[in-house]
């Protein structure tokens, strides 16, 4: 993608970010209608759907040969990633934003033919955007964030992971997922995959852990942490393909071969 | 304790948390000497200390004929909480402020005869002070926290708990743990007791369950809690011993029965 057009989406983008948060913001404290989507717990509620909704038309009309994949559904149905796509989660975190009013984000991964130019994700309630273009470093606001420290131990680690690692589940056996939970320094769950990319590309967490993550979920955080020398790739150190769900390590490079080798390989199952 | 008295206390212990506060940013980037106490992710810090110290000088100097319990080793041995007691962590969440330089907190909870009379819970890198006097309500900073809602679900409610519950332990069997995990809306692990007695008073949290927590890390926030109309326990729904380290359950009183009786009772092992 040529500097100057990737300039301008950039610029574009986070206006339209501030734009649907001060909607959100002048919006989310009013009652809310709330639906649930593959099960009770998977909400959505009608401030999702508006603010995709903004982001498509505002897209639609500025770039009408862009794509979108957006997780309410108002954008299109991608088989390939070829031009550039805009991937969007309106509300990443949406029972933190039901529940708490905070700790969610709206994200947005621009690709160019596959490839991510283009991270942004915005904690609403904080007013922290964390943001990144490929080659350029990561920012939280104006401050560049430093690339990860090298010198890292899986013994002195902080892990995002959620609690159903240590619940019976399809794919890594629970018990070596305890072994993993009794070696590391100390395990945390926030509940929006955004803000734990973003937490890693700031050194707050050294890895996050995810049973299963859609595009919308990871697009910009994969450009964030990249921009700090972190890695993203499936549990099985594969790499990420865009276009579908696989649960997901990002991670501090120094830990990144101990966690799949270790423990994900141990406890994996055959699927 | 005279409504006179208590007022002045409050005001000077807000005045030492700042002061304190203060201490803690300017060397909290400087490097930290870090030692280990009971097991090697149970850390302290030379600010811990300092900060204990701080508040035991002030204290000793102000209130000679006050008691201290504090986490450091500071303040006093007491075999009883007759008088008025000031019970501090002067960093709850050392992992966090180690790691993360966020998400710990100042606590201090000052008792009289026993009876939690103020809470004081200090989130330093967000500036957020949580306050409660008993009977005047709680607050986070200057706005007053709302009562709890009382039309809870625990099919609704988020949860605080942290990884070991599902991981083999000495009090509650793992696998009703996972019946638990998996009937409730989330569950979030943040790291910081007493930030966490504070988000069951905001509403953030409904329950937060804890294997082993000492006085210095619920003091502050039981009072804090109450003020909301929360309820704080043993995980056997007794009364909290604050001369002694209990599994605690603090939480909606909505669903308390529904989380002792359907889950903790028919998990709990025999001690």
């Amino acid at each position: 993608m040529e500097k100057i057009i990737r300039d301008n989406i950039f610029q574009q983008a986070i206006k339209w970010i501030y734009e649907a948060s001060s909607m959100i913001r002048e919006k989310m404290n009013d009652p809310l209608h709330i639906e649930t989507k593959s099960n009770p717990n998977d909400l959505v509620t009608e401030i999702d759907q508006a603010t995709e909704k903004f982001f498509v038309n505002k897209i639609r009309s500025t770039y009408p040969n862009h794509f979108i994949l957006g997780e309410e559904g108002f954008g299109d149905s991608l088989d390939n990633l070829t031009g550039t796509v805009w991937i969007i989660d309106p509300i990443d975190g949406t029972t933190n934003f039901v529940h708490q009013k905070s700790n969610f984000a709206i994200s947005i991964g621009i690709y160019y033919n596959g490839v991510g130019e283009i991270g942004l994700i915005y904690d609403v309630k904080r007013d922290v955007l964390y943001h990144a273009k490929k080659g350029e470093g990561a920012y939280k606001n104006k401050v560049k964030l430093t690339p990860l420290k090298r010198d890292l131990t899986l013994e002195k680690s902080i892990i995002g992971m959620n609690h159903f690692w240590l619940c019976h589940n399809r794919l890594v056996d629970e018990k070596v997922m305890e072994k993993f939970v009794r070696t590391v320094r100390g395990t945390r769950s926030y509940g929006s995959a955004a803000l734990e990319f973003a937490y890693i590309a700031e050194g707050i967490l050294d890895a996050y852990l995810t049973l299963n993550l859609a595009p919308w979920d990871i697009a910009a955080g994969i450009v964030i942490v990249n921009e700090v020398g972190g890695v993203t790739t499936t549990i099985d150190g594969e790499s990420v393909h865009m276009l579908k769900q696989s649960p997901i390590l990002t991670c501090n490079p120094a830990i990144q071969e101990i966690i799949i080798k270790n423990y994900i390989t141990k406890g994996r199952k055959v699927t």
